[in-house]
């Protein structure tokens, strides 16, 4: 039992919290952070297991609500993977990406240094990541602590007695529910040499890299984290081969948004392995991966790499809570819930990525805070549904409701707005453009982007929209919900745009508007 | 008589058009194109006399709806002054300054090049933008014309004979309405030395530059071009020292806000000088600048360079009309409408710049559809009120609604959500960031932005919004439509983000929304 820190009556700024928790995870220390209200002789109304997306936005809901909670994490901080080793670290490796093919495309014009034939440092940037990723957990440790008056136990194993019993540290909290907000990890599959050095998951990326990669990344998947790290790798100026068992990007479902995509990918120099799987890693005699077996329908593949990153999908966290507790799974292990977040067992629910896909920020705050407002008596459901959606390839590529071919099942009368448009010149045109693609329209108009607006021409209603350059993703949380609230292109028209838009629907639904039966464009 | 070029019957693909703009603009040919339908025999609903965000946009509505119109245009390409001399210069130059904030901040860091001490040298950017232009001016015109179907002559200056008649390279055109989109240009102040070489407005920088700029840039003016501006100058390495009349960046009301905007300049190594007025600017002997005298309330300062930029606002180009017709004009020379865009003879309409400010793209477009409506017997009527706005320092800055000031003059129960909170570390926290701004949050954690919620308590209604980094703008597009509409922090917490958003309000709303009587954060 290791001795507890309680900081319960202490004030700490941001500054102080990132020295603690940077102390914290450098030492390894043991210590348990507690953060109770001694005063406060309540029961709590719940104990959050995982202070992350799910965990930490319900327990600020159901706190906001007037109940009591506790959360309890395993690590120093709140806000879970999503800073540590997940999305924030994707995020600054995409932004990386951008900026790398930037500074490719212009090499040695304008100001631009040189940068062909020129590899850049991944290791840096990974240590950056970890140096700078302690900033986030102590602004969410100071937000929860002193902005949302949250209590918690920290970097503490929680053991479970029973569906209300909650043992950490040699204490025992006891909790009318139990909200299971354990999240996911990444899945490795059990293929030859997959244990070699050299081998990696997003997680282990930014906590184990130790050598520099060589000049070849192989990546396994083709789905998000796939391609996402792929055009990092590939932006350091890295060969790079994304193997998807069936499709890359298979999410974007629009045909030509996703041509686009795949297409300046391409021009990059980003490689695809489709309907191909990873079959062998060999190593070397000091156990580093040396070559990469990948079975495709023409045979097996053989590349030579050094630097294997495998992306297939997120198993939850979910084994020793199912077992101790006999909670009921699903399938591929993820928590089964109805859609009050309730699991098999009446006052445990779960929350986030332990109950399965999609695995995004919004459903797991949403179910944290579904669970939140149920055991407050406010009788909630949620089910993820036409949410909007996003990745990054070296752009931003946001999209939301239905692809054209999609519409073009569901309604008679589609009508398409879109830029570039089809033209004898293709992509060769320096619209859409925006913030940070300047540089492109001027001077690489075929790289300054895509979009398009998808209508059912008869009610004039929006149903499906697609950007991909910079600068829109943003937008398309408030436009989702206005497509999901009927907007139509009249609506559109008649909203104020901020020009240069990124996504010109605005504009491009006022050229057209005025026409009771307006044609694409 | 220039001989005239008749392309009604030619397709001209995009690529086309850039080489057809391009040569024209080059040569500075004077005949005039014209695309008019010798098939059909109805009188014009309306000229529009000028091409550009009004002129284009209001006539493509009027067609829309199924009547007849032409647009004559002086230059050789429909589209006016934004993407040759406005809105997209600038929108590259903010890019650039973006950019270079970014590279000068890692200098020699990671894969960044060493920037200190380094100039960056503007002319091949302004001419890079010379060259590129023409890409957008093609587009323009194939959409105008394959798009759109419209009728324009360009190339051409139009003779007014009366408010019906008007005369091109010697033909005349009747229409039962005229439609004046005439815009504006910048102000040159009456002062000794303002013609000398080396000043500038943003219209004339981007056509004339021809010599290199020296190390010191003086900015007159202390409004949107002003600054966005004196940022690129600044970016580019230059001292930069802006001259306000009365106070810098006065249109971002938010005092937190502003003082945010104006530390982070500040910090990049601008100089502000306010209550401060140009004096004279003095020549040397080959009547190149090279001094400027600034009248200050310390008395005069005097500054030596050879690099003024001029930036105190916009005139109409409204003399010459407004004396063949006799229409009546504003104090300040702007042609007077009522919200129907009639001006002083029933069936004569302005929109766009020339009827004066706000000077943006959605008032400009929606004051040309609106005089379509009305010329096409739909009643209509428009006022630019409580639309969203934007300005670039190095940062995208958006905000709509009112300022905290203004919100606790009008409500007794205003709270407030924020990032950075307040806390005794200032702006030393790595949020909001989001897309474009990850390496400052991991590195330079105070450069990562600055965001800032307004609502009135008791309604639980958004009044206000504001942000200071990238990638948010666009939303601010819907999100002023949803506010106007009465969005609450309840319908906020609803919506799905997109993370990392870099405009984190559905988060911080849904963090507060459990509460009844929510507090700041």
């Amino acid at each position: 039992m290791a001795t507890a820190i309680d900081i319960w009556e202490n004030y700490l700024t941001i500054a102080k919290w990132q020295d603690f928790v940077n102390g914290t995870l450098e030492s390894g220390s043991s210590s348990p952070i507690f953060n109770i209200n001694p005063n406060d002789d309540r029961e709590f109304d719940a104990i959050y297991l995982g202070g992350g997306a799910a965990g930490r936005f319900g327990a600020a809901y159901l706190r906001a609500m007037g109940g009591r909670v506790l959360i309890i994490d395993r690590w120093p901080f709140l806000g879970g993977s999503c800073p540590h080793q997940a999305c924030v670290p994707h995020h600054l490796f995409s932004d990386c990406a951008a900026q790398l093919m930037l500074e490719r495309t212009f090499s040695g014009q304008l100001w631009f240094q040189e940068m062909i034939g020129k590899t850049v440092s991944i290791k840096p940037i990974v240590e950056l990541f970890r140096s700078g990723r302690t900033g986030p957990h102590a602004m969410m440790n100071y937000q929860s602590k002193e902005q949302l008056g949250l209590e918690f136990v920290l970097n503490a194993e929680a053991k479970i007695i029973d569906a209300h019993t909650i043992q950490v540290n040699g204490s025992q909290f006891q909790a009318k529910n139990l909200v299971l907000a354990l999240g996911a990890k990444p899945i490795v599959p059990d293929v030859p040499g997959i244990q070699l050095q050299g081998v990696f998951t997003s997680q282990s990326l930014v906590e184990k890299l130790d050598d520099e990669p060589g000049n070849t990344a192989v990546v396994i998947g083709g789905g998000k984290t796939a391609i996402e790290y792929g055009c990092f790798f590939n932006a350091t100026g890295r060969r790079t081969i994304i193997v998807a068992r069936h499709q890359a990007m298979p999410m974007l479902k629009d045909a030509e948004s996703r041509a686009y995509a795949i297409l300046m990918m391409e021009e990059q120099g980003m490689e695809f392995l489709e309907n191909a799987e990873l079959s062998v890693i060999h190593g070397d005699a000091q156990g580093k991966v040396k070559t990469v077996s990948i079975k495709t329908a023409g045979g097996i593949v053989n590349i030579d790499t050094d630097f294997v990153f495998i992306a297939i999908g997120e198993q939850a966290n979910s084994e020793q809570v199912a077992q101790t507790l006999g909670l009921e799974l699903d399938d591929k292990s993820f928590i089964k819930v109805n859609r009050r977040m309730q699991t098999s067992i009446a006052n445990v629910y779960a929350v986030g990525d332990v109950t399965g896909p999609p695995m995004e920020m919004f459903k797991a705050r949403k179910e944290g805070v579904c669970a939140a407002k149920n055991i407050m008596g406010q009788a909630s459901e949620y089910k993820a549904a036409d949410y909007p959606d996003f990745m990054h390839t070296h752009y931003e590529v946001s999209w939301l409701g239905l692809s054209e071919t999609q519409a073009r099942q569901r309604y008679a009368n589609v009508k398409i707005l879109k830029l570039p448009p089809d033209n004898p010149n293709g992509f060769d045109v320096g619209l859409p453009a925006g913030d940070r693609m300047m540089l492109y329209l001027m001077a690489k108009p075929r790289m300054s982007g895509f979009q398009k607006l998808i209508i059912d021409g008869d009610t004039r209603k929006i149903v499906g929209a697609i950007h991909i350059g910079y600068g829109a993703k943003d937008g398309f949380q408030y436009l989702n919900y206005l497509v999901k609230n009927g907007l139509t292109i009249d609506d559109l028209a008649d909203m104020d745009e901020l020009f240069i838009s990124p996504s010109y629907f605005i504009q491009l639904c006022r050229l057209r508007a005025g026409d009771i039966h307006f044609n694409d464009m």
